[in-house]
């Protein structure tokens, strides 16, 4: 039995001074001034007691054809637990035609299970639907994968009528539908065209995906979630204020079960990052925007229009995978990592400069993707009952993120030299301290495979 | 010490199973099975344990000229209490120029002291704004009086200058400004108009209220508070659509600290009833609105558009003084009782009928009141360290609501016959069990004046 | 040289009376009490001097695969000249991949130079693009056809890139791009559960087009259009009010460059036709929908958000190829007739109703079309230079429609037995008359090819 | 008789070239190559042919209290068709109470009959009402006096009520009224404050009214309207975004009938102009905004959001009454001078610079005007039957604005020094030119007075 004594508790309501008491991984207890009986105690008086972030938009050890991401689920999950994160959501890609879903789930838990250091669910994503798909997903739903992606672009995107069966599904199962949305066709084009007149460099990267791509895309879900009866949708990785104007207006014509998620990197970053040195890290899609897309971004978070903040974590070497677009951006692996940093990054850009609220934080980074994800009340909030995944967290303190002191398997941060305010004390995980001022002091394999419920 | 064990903790995140120790009056611990010491232990199981009520709107012991609220400060908390609510603030009005406030306060303590059985506070009624009026103000608000209520509408109405200089005086202290918000001349010219006209009967008191009067109003205020800085505005007793339509346009626009609240009567009763043989109960101002407007509100509240619903409970004798208003609508006293319905009304047509959820249940009657008022988190919030304030909801359970069972000393209930689900089977105030079974068992005078603190 | 003379003339403006002279086709002058020479007069008095209407919009000859279009250019013309429309825009659909698309000019003026007896132009119509569709585009610019319009749907559908591609060809031109907007997947989709499903009867046509997947494909284009820098971008025969919300708010959005037409089926009918005995005679695509489609359509013809009012003529034998549709809807040739009946139509239930004013009348039916599709001044107004193309009407008459008394070839009309008012008295073709009394006095082949320049 | 040969007519509809016979002061006909009887011809190749410009907001010989407009009808009527505008409609203010309305009509006949040099209306300027006051009204709409303009502001202001009465008399005879919009009481509030603390700069009137006080007069006559069964209101000089968003919120709610007016001065200026040393010159209500606004209004323009640009024409010399204003901006005769510079400023700022289309131009200068108080067909419109005021207008010459060359009795022109695009050649009224290359020769009192009718 552990007691965490005297901290300022953060909920989705407001914060309040009090200690928890925790019994067999599970919050037991809170309180005022409880007797502390033999159990160890643990002192946060000062200190802001967070619910463990969860993560829901991670990629770890990817295999995207031109490369595969580089943490596997080892380091990939020390580095989310030394930034605060004590659940993933990770996405599982299903394999060809014809290869059952349930080979990959296997091979998901081949790469997971004995490695992950905290705690962990798969989402199923869509590569095909065929007619066996949805009573392959039924059983999958008995095994706790509960949500499924679809890509709008890629050549392994759906087809608007596979969304449409994909959100009625879920609708039904109470699973919940997440898609990347960019317009395909145009993006297509505009890449080939852009390397056809020799104009390849990371700028180009931003130039092929425009932001009027994405909102066409957000615009399109949306429409077809309506004619599914408001299906639950989920966005991923929102990066523009004409994505966010889409949503608005829907939600304004009355439709409901509209999720999004954004991330730091899209709230921190504008695209004139392609013209550095080192552009190449910043390669992602959808890609950075402009100062006006992070505003309404930071606006979408405070007025509760944006829910989710993950990571979209999926890293490459800078020195190696990327280096393959030095010469043509099109051949450089998209993605970069964020699962260390993203708790900070928030706290520090959203909650110290005042943009976002101490309970819109807990809100997004916690408590709302655990319930869009069927992890909720186990995960994402503090309460009796609930997992006791808690991070000590000191408001006081600065810190300066480094890649020197990260976790992740990979070469570099995006946020290299960033002063943030705050400073992680202590990542518990059910329980344990797994963390201790930056030094992972867990298990490797710790981590349970998490079988999750309906959305809520 | 007691204890409510194993009951359904209700929060604005959501529900868990849970036992709540009480100590001293306030929640000491919430924890799964706790174990019981000595203390008192009251079984919860399949009962939601819900916050109690935060009324932020009634008129206890009112003189409004033409005749006196009929219910002083026992009877009308009584009835709060027996309906769940176990605080109230009351609005005091100021008296007449040349009078200080501090006097009007006096006399409000002598009015509910040793009389209320529920806490409560007390709004400060702008009847006029003179000179000195801001620094006594100042010192109203180091007695806990932190919210000032001004009409755009009666003679005793604000100017828009003075509007004005009240949301910048609230603004600078932290304080809640809140407003009666309907166009004055227009409905004055309405009023005489039919009164001429020999047109007064009780439709007429709504036809001299037009929808689009409120709106206006309400369009005024935004405007204004918007001008001061985007400072707060509370607007009482929102009744349409249209006025509910101008807050989502300045919210659209980027307008900030704009709250709402409406009330019961408003979402589950339309204008016919201004038909009935019994219309003179119904005469309340704004009046009862149009069943589009009873849905928009419903919307609002779904959506988080509308923070708060209030009562305005301001009962008159329907045999004695609502009579007046017989031959003409102009002369019968606007009001009706409200503060021991509210709880279960909303729970039943909002939640039951799947309207609301029930966190969001719990926001509106309670956590958002608390907030907008200086009282969270003292009030309004199951978590350590809040008062005990709980109500034990038996949601299976059915009661039809008939004035032969009610507290409230006037001689009449709007919802007469009403079926509503779920049942109110206790209700503890810093405590103590103060109802039970819809017996009022707790003592006169035990209500505490609240010193409330800044809005949040 | 004649005379029109005393007439109340109509302009987007308003009216005026006056007297029109007209030389060698044109419109020589306007004025007041000209002095008639020895040209032949027509006395006008009491009627309504309109501009001969315009249709870009018919589909005369056309192959669909599964049939014919019944009306060739000869009787698709004589039913447009007598119900009041000199111009028509064919659409003239190109060959396979391979086929030049002048080609297919050749081939469509073989169908139309000799037969038609209203002045005519061609819309070229993508069923694909290739490498050298562009390049040849830019021929039939030079021969005067400057419009190009793209499916959405269909299995001739273009795909977004080159819908983008289409778009930016145009605005370098000043050509006008036109699409029919309806989203392909998912009605595919439909169509095929249905059929399997034995949903054959007439109201699975409507079902299986949902209003947001008119919706969907209408803000796809409209971002795409505004990606490729506010574009103009023309959607033929919108028929819903989803639809035209998300042009609205691309509008209050800042885009420009928008058009958008409706045909009077939308205006006038319902999806309850669908339930009657001859509902294969309203089989067309998109389907009619809901009476509060209807309402919104008028609303939006009112406050000019609707530019175009055009038919979407492409007739069909009741008795002959609309039977193929008797036991499954998918079987049914899509289209219905019109040309013959939109003026008397529109304005009896537009301007005769007052939903909307004369001049709007004016504007939606003649000069908005002929402008935007480079036919301007030439066509669509009453002005000196312009073609004297003129409608004698007598608003102060009804009529009755009824196949018995219409010239198209198809066995039916839409809207047999429904009186409206007004008549067409004289209809005159530069400057001769060729209707007089609903008689088609003119001659076959008397139509010219419209050389039309660019789009205002 | 007289002949314009070859001008390129303007219309609201577009451009066409053609001649142009008037006789007895009227447009005879329009037509192409008119052949030339015994008449003058007017050469006008090259040069466009506008409807002469309609000014409805001037006023003439103004006594404000502190000083008296420098303008009177001779003088302001020769700037004004050196400018271009051959209609003005003047505002006249009644009287005291107890002074019947016809009195005031008779005084402004003796200050502008057999003065005026252009044809002239009179609006009246309700500064109270009574209950004489529709009565007399209805007389005045008998002599063509049809429109009615109250102020929301300055202490002869009218109430809500009185707004009210007064949209519903205009609905009812089909008449206009017309409203300056700024919150009375915060004005005033922030008058008194500024002065009080010292702070009576020329840039102080600018921040005693603010934007939002402006936009919350227009919603609050938005809602009244609306209430009066969408009753017919006229917005003068209209000088915010912020009023502007009320609009389109209000029509995309659907309500109809709201015409609005701004001025050259809103579309060119920003309030940097308050801190020049010739500030006072720029004393106007409302005053001069944020470079934000001037966009918006023109946007505003160019979307048909804004019909009508006049004047505000209100001239004090500079060097005398202006100066009042020296120690204390409260003090300055609120006005300036702007009936000679409208057109140009106007076509050069807006045509030239591709903001608005030369039909928006027409329009807005003379088309919409007139149709709004009752003066169309006969001014405003270039057609047969309508006065022959008419512009020659060569867009390809410029012209510097400059006091020395002007002609109103004001020492001084906000535009000193402007380049414009475009020079007015010449200006007819009924067919007489009475400005010849800048210089009047026209004769003193030929204006004849306007008998309006109707709004349309």
């Amino acid at each position: 039995m552990t007691m965490i004594k005297g901290g300022i508790i953060v909920t989705s309501s407001g914060t309040f001074t009090g200690d928890i008491r925790i019994k067999e991984g599970k919050i037991f207890k809170i309180g005022r001034n409880l007797s502390a009986g033999e159990e160890k105690v643990i002192d946060a008086e000062g200190r802001y007691v967070l619910p463990g972030g969860v993560d829901v938009h991670t990629h770890m050890d990817l295999d995207v054809g031109i490369a595969r991401a580089v943490d596997d689920f080892y380091t990939g999950t020390v580095a989310a637990a030394c930034g605060g994160t004590t659940t993933i959501v990770d996405h599982m890609a299903f394999g060809p035609k014809g290869c059952p879903l349930g080979h990959q789930v296997e091979e998901y838990h081949r790469l997971a299970d004995g490695k992950a250091v905290v705690d962990y669910g798969f989402h199923g994503v869509m590569q095909h639907i065929d007619e066996n798909t949805f009573s392959e997903m039924e059983e999958l739903f008995q095994e706790g994968i509960t949500s499924f992606k679809g890509y709008l672009t890629y050549d392994y995107k759906l087809d608007d009528a596979q969304i449409y069966e994909l959100m009625r599904k879920m609708k039904e199962l109470g699973g919940m539908p997440a898609f990347h949305a960019e317009n395909h066709d145009v993006i297509t084009f505009l890449r080939k065209q852009f390397v056809e007149q020799g104009k390849t460099q990371p700028m180009y990267h931003a130039k092929s995906r425009p932001a009027e791509m994405e909102a066409e895309a957000v615009a399109r879900l949306l429409k077809i979630a309506h004619y599914a009866g408001d299906a639950p949708v989920y966005i991923v990785h929102l990066s523009t204020e004409s994505g966010l104007q889409e949503i608005r207006e829907a939600r304004a014509r009355g439709q409901k079960n509209i999720y999004v998620e954004t991330c730091p990197q899209y709230l921190v970053f504008d695209e004139s990052m392609y013209l550095r040195e080192d552009a190449l890290k910043y390669i992602m899609s959808p890609p950075l925007r402009k100062e006006t897309d992070e505003k309404a971004l930071w606006e979408g978070l405070a007025r509760d229009e944006i829910q989710v903040v993950g990571t979209d974590h999926c890293p490459f070497h800078y020195a190696v995978e990327k280096q393959k677009g030095k010469d043509d951006f099109t051949a450089c692996p998209n993605g970069a990592p964020g699962v260390e940093e993203r708790m900070r990054v928030l706290y520090s850009e959203g909650v110290a400069k005042e943009r976002i609220s101490l309970s819109q934080f807990v809100k997004v980074t916690a408590e709302n993707p655990a319930k869009a994800y069927g992890l909720y009340p186990k995960k994402g909030v503090i309460q009796p009952g609930a997992d006791a995944d808690l991070i000590l967290f000191n408001p006081m303190e600065t810190e300066v993120l480094t890649k020197k002191n990260m976790r992740s398997a990979v070469d570099y941060t995006l946020y290299e030299g960033m002063q943030v305010q705050g400073r992680i004390e202590k990542v518990l995980l059910r329980g344990n301290v797994i963390v201790e001022e930056n030094e992972f002091i867990g298990e490797k394999g710790q981590g349970e495979f998490l079988v999750r419920g309906k959305s809520r």
